[in-house]
């Protein structure tokens, strides 16, 4: 997507290194990191500076391209790199991805084979979010005003978004859309990202206090709910940023249709329901402060899961880049791949 | 309550001065304010240096008593005092209960009754909200986990609370009560005054983002949820800080009780639904920083409900100090009174 008239993608190879947008300097500041080890990817994907199912995905895969490329042992690149955050299933798949390219191939090539497969990977990604707006598109009407959760705009991704993806697929078309954005505490992803992002697309939104959601959507203000999804169950059960589950429930007492958009990169057939997916505990120190100022009080103690569970049941459809799904086929769809 | 030992109620009357605990300032500082005039009383409620439909239900009547001792015109003073915030209910009962006093009082008398009756009104808020406490922890087993939402406790009543107010008796009585504190964006209330309540009570309490009160339902670590009320309609529909709707979606699709805790003066038997209470929009920069620092995108736009509307229907029961009644008696019940 454009940034100041200039195309970019979230994370990329440039010679010998990995390249990402800092996230955590925006929206105030959008500066580039350059790794130059996989220790710094993997650095890189445990403090945040890429987040995101797809994009930590890419991410994955070009930390084990970087250690190919500079001869390092790809098994214990990934083991490190697999080590950074336990919920989104992309990371996993985009490391499996360049490790089965290498698999049998000659030393002499592997570097060759190792970079070209996170390229691969990368394209391929942003093109099934590509394919995911225009499936999410064609379920908007002219005028829809869309609730999202967190960040699943081109941030999270390589490019294009998922949540986010049919957003600008819609706007493209000329549709008239007007996004609720929830700010998603702790981290703000939303107040952050998806409104930095809307505003370089020139895309009518509100940020809103997640307590806000259920309020426009018990007033019908709220045409459909989009989010992305960290891991998706063999049943259909969504793992996605804490928070998604709530807005589901909402959404269902107000019969306001609920979708889920993500590349097939999400879905974990080895996972047959969605409370068997490890939900990352972060610091509470992330709910305790916000930038440098404590809000609680002195003394006090938070908790902090970063994701939770939305029961296949709560879920209208899945987008993904080969067209829209019910929860309850995902098992069907993807096991015939 | 105690704070430092020493026993306070949230706002008082004090030789020819009304003073009150200044909220703004927690929970990192603890400090009085001296209010001389209405005008100042009215900028305190409007400010939010108190909150909370009984305290400010008390500082309102304060007010006309103020108003009353320095010899001003007590209905323009009730005028003033009734403009700072839309949604409250308490706040037009205290103030109308101090001026029912002033009926047919000879003027000489006028300044004595309208101190007596503000002082009366004051007591009897502190007596409901201990009645309160006593009805609620009759609801809670012996090791009980509630979850709050925004703050109902005594820093939002005269005394004891509302929400908390059970929370407080069972403890006494030797429950073992677990908290888990929604932290209440956009203002934080959980955060900043419900965990310094709970540190001052020693009572074991978490807080958590607002959008993990559904993982905690979801994974029925929460036994029941409380929470306090701004406005009850005739309906049994219940007007409270925002994201209170949110909260009570999710405790019924977990099947997990969810109360309200409110004095008499919270039910507003002139509006037939929730839906024909006034609620507050607040400035967007209450969303748009949190402390002094921007978290949204430069340019971006925020929306600021501050209440929002539970239908009855989501509602186990509502703990007065006359017992607990179901919503869907309401009208019988203070019809009745």
């Amino acid at each position: 997507m454009l940034v100041n008239g200039k195309a970019y993608r979230t994370v990329w190879f440039e010679k010998d290194r990995v390249r990402m947008i800092n996230q955590l300097l925006l929206p105030h500041k959008f500066g580039i990191v350059d790794l130059k080890g996989v220790k710094d990817v993997a650095d890189a994907i445990r403090n945040m500076v890429i987040r995101g199912a797809p994009a930590i995905g890419a991410a994955g895969a070009y930390g084990v391209a970087l250690a190919a490329l500079k001869g390092e042992d790809v098994q214990k690149a990934a083991d490190m790199l697999r080590s950074t955050r336990p919920t989104a299933n992309d990371l996993f798949y985009g490391i499996d991805y360049v490790l089965d390219a290498l698999k049998g191939a000659e030393a002499k090539q592997s570097k060759a084979i190792a970079i070209k497969a996170a390229e691969d990977y990368a394209n391929w990604s942003a093109r099934a979010c590509e394919d995911i707006g225009h499936y999410g598109a064609s379920l908007m009407g002219e005028e829809t005003n869309v609730l999202t959760h967190c960040n699943a705009g081109w941030l999270a991704c390589v490019d294009w978004g998922t949540a986010l993806a049919p957003v600008y697929a819609a706007s493209r078309d000329g549709k008239k859309i007007f996004v609720f954005v929830d700010e998603t505490r702790p981290r703000l992803q939303g107040a952050k990202l998806t409104s930095w992002e809307l505003m370089n697309e020139k895309i009518p939104h509100a940020v809103i206090a997640d307590n806000a959601a259920g309020h426009y959507m018990y007033r019908k203000e709220v045409s459909m709910v989009i989010v992305g999804a960290d891991r998706i169950a063999s049943n259909g059960d969504v793992v996605n940023k804490i928070g998604t589950y709530e807005k589901a429930v909402v959404a269902k007492d107000n019969a306001i249709p609920f979708y889920v958009a993500a590349p097939s990169s999400t879905v974990d057939l080895s996972k047959e329901t969605g409370d068997s997916v490890p939900i990352e505990e972060r610091d509470e120190s992330e709910v305790l402060f916000v930038g440098k100022e404590r809000v609680a009080a002195p003394g006090a103690k938070a908790k902090n899961p970063a994701f939770d569970v939305t029961p296949a049941r709560l879920v209208k459809g899945i987008i993904t880049e080969n067209g829209i799904v019910s929860p309850l086929d995902i098992r069907d769809v993807f096991a015939k791949e």
